[in-house]
């Protein structure tokens, strides 16, 4: 067969892995990226970006055809660190042991998918091309090239793999029965910055994440591999502690130092880093369709951008682009099937992870805080180790098993509070929770709602 | 004092009052509109497109100073005329005796708004003035002419008041932290017509709201003063029976003779006409700030553009107008102020309306459907009547209680209803429905929950 052309917009993790996936399906695929080429010009400006990687994201590489051997550049981190505001520490783990998530640079896992990306041969790359406009009706995209010159690309199908802001998704808002949202969150941040020791190691445990949870804000840290750590403040952007709130730098050092004086030896400038960064927005984005005339598709954010309070945003775009692979092969190539089973069969997966993180902001900011909430965890967690046939901790399937669809956990863990909210009921339960009727009542409720299996 | 000068996009309805109640206040208002002047060259092409006024309109027109002569040129509809699929006329009042909606012409009430605007010597009209660009900073307008020229303008505010498709509200799109949503419902519609008797006269009774409600989809017809109804066919886009199902006019016919028997007499051509015309979608916009900087606002349906199952669109665009002027006076002018007091006065009742009137549709396309809902309608409105103070059913609270927010009366209506689940789960209701005790049941019910007034 003549081999069908691709144009995937959008040179980062998801748009790099889907090319891969195209064309080891024997597509063309050409591959356009509107910044110039990191491995060539930096463009981080000295920063380390991480996120989080776990099981649906390494899952997802493999099944495309990718060792997961970007593991071994990866910092695993099994448990919370958690800095009380009287500096106390204190470690809550992520799942069963060895359970955990990894801290991957974002530059580094990108580049690492750009140089296999250009190995196959059926893959072309193209920096510095911003994407103008699109013809959904027969996949023509126009870029702007850096020389300013205009270029007209005909391809069989377009994917936007263009992230949160994607101008694949913003050239579709006009087109019939287009519907769209993009939501602000209370929240903004800054990044700040732990340096390493002299000697290259980390200044604060390394295989962990640090969280400084403050309630209505919190601090967070994730390792990098050169022995710092990148740090971000999520605030409310306006109200009482605020970033619209704090401007004098009194107050910022106020705000520090009554909040984070154990992390204040360890961070680079932060008063003066907070003065001087402006806060950046978190918002998502709900869309529907994901695709257009089955010639145009979106992918990983600019589907379903969504907040980083559970580290799942690349694991969901990974796991996007594993479905479709999967798909290509289950319709044989037929895109007026793939396009709609594709978009049927994530969008639900893409809603669920968005809820799911939102409301995982009120877990982690308040991880020191309400009682009944931690003595609630610590009862499911028992329960779960006596009977794990019956009850995953919504956590553990989020991340840690990756044949669960999000859907799945968001439903079951609803579920799963709802029994929780009779057994924090019984009376006296903060003085029995550890004994053995409380475990009978709940393997009783569980039993009955989840005998067959969750 | 100078007079500080407003741009109000948008000629229609809202835009033609709001320009007449800030003119009042002593404002110099120019309004545009991008279509050329409906006085001058018609631009309806002999369709009668009309509205359904009530309360909240015609209280909302007095407070801005303008008599409701218009009433004149309305229709009151007492009641629902529910028309069976067997031909079969039942009929369901709105609300007490001489309660009724307004059947308005939206091009009549317009003019005659845009007439009154036009002796107000503070406003000057610019139609054919398509709006392109907004500078958010200093109010700057720019718009394209008929001739394709470009004019630009200064203003001290601009108001869109542009519709459900604002420009205004699109240029905001890439604003800081603007929350964005459009949502596209199941149904579609068309518009059809029942043209009147050859003496003038109406083919159906003329003061009442006719429906063919068939559950997933329906029929309604508008009395118009020139003994024409105007009628609109929602149905779902796709599906078993949908627009997109019905493609052959064998089936389009016999969709009509199963379903609309006794109206096929009457309608003009339905079966051609639903053949011919493109059928046009239903959406709802929900967008958070309505002002931007304290110099750009939003109104009416650029700011909550909703479905029309309530009949409350132009209700509640006239309301916000009504709401502005109040607060001119509340806050002397003083725009810093008057910008957020608007937007957080109307905006949880801009939610409340987009909320009923969704949930709306299944109530009046289910009129004759569901026995158990019929019967709960029946005990609320003789509880109602016993006890007018405790109880105004919902429909009267958003169509004929101008002084309960849309925002209370859907909480209020939420509560009602979850007392009458309770009423309805009694043994035996549907045979005892009528007897004393339900009555006290009840009583005791609401008087626990609103027995200090609603």
């Amino acid at each position: 067969m003549t081999k069908k052309t691709f144009a995937v917009i959008g040179g980062g993790p998801v748009g790099s892995l889907l090319a891969i996936s195209l064309a080891r399906h024997g597509y063309k695929v050409r591959l356009y990226e509107g910044r110039p080429d990191s491995r060539e010009i930096s463009i981080y400006q000295g920063k380390s970006i991480n996120i989080a990687l776990s099981d649906r994201g390494w899952t997802s590489l493999e099944k495309i055809g990718i060792s997961a051997d970007a593991k071994r550049q990866s910092i695993p981190m099994y448990h919370r660190a958690i800095h009380g505001i009287d500096g106390e520490l204190s470690s809550l783990p992520y799942g069963k042991e060895g359970d955990a998530i990894w801290s991957v640079s974002r530059g580094g896992i990108n580049e690492k998918l750009l140089d296999i990306a250009e190995r196959e041969p059926n893959i072309t790359t193209h920096f510095e091309h911003w994407l103008l406009d699109i013809d959904f009706e027969s996949a023509t995209t126009t870029f702007k090239l850096a020389d300013g010159s205009q270029k007209v690309v005909e391809s069989d199908f377009v994917f936007g793999a263009d992230g949160a802001r994607s101008k694949v998704r913003r050239l579709a808002h006009d087109l019939p029965r287009f519907s769209y949202s993009q939501t602000y969150m209370p929240q903004c941040y800054i990044e700040l910055n732990i340096p390493a020791n002299p000697d290259g190691s980390h200044k604060l445990e390394k295989n962990a994440l640090h969280i400084w949870p403050r309630k209505n804000f919190m601090l967070i840290a994730l390792p990098n591999p050169d022995g710092t750590f990148t740090c971000t403040l999520f605030l409310d952007y306006s109200g009482e502690t605020s970033f619209e709130a704090l401007q004098e730098r009194s107050s910022v050092e106020a705000f520090f130092k009554t909040n984070f004086a154990d992390a204040m030896d360890n961070l680079e400038n932060p008063v003066a880093e907070f003065m001087e960064k402006t806060a950046a927005p978190l918002f998502l984005v709900h869309v529907f369709p994901w695709s257009f005339n089955c010639k145009v598709g979106l992918i990983g954010d600019a589907a379903h951008a969504i907040v980083p309070f559970y580290g799942q945003g690349m694991n969901c775009g990974f796991e996007d682009c594993a479905e479709l692979d999967s798909l290509i092969t289950q319709y044989d190539h037929d895109w007026q099937r793939i396009f709609p089973a594709y978009e049927n069969a994530r969008k639900p997966n893409g809603d669920a992870i968005a809820e799911l993180s939102k409301r995982n902001f009120v877990e982690m900011s308040d991880l020191s805080g309400d009682s009944k909430f931690q003595l609630q965890k610590k009862i499911e967690a028992k329960f779960s180790s006596q009977y794990p046939q019956l009850w995953t901790p919504l956590y553990s399937m989020v991340t840690f098993s990756p044949d669960v669809p999000y859907s799945e956990a968001l439903r079951i863990g609803d579920e799963q509070n709802r029994l929780m909210q009779r057994i924090m009921a019984l009376p006296g339960i903060e003085e029995d929770w550890d004994e053995q009727y409380v475990m009978d009542q709940l393997y009783g409720l569980a039993a009955e709602t989840f005998g067959d299996g969750q």
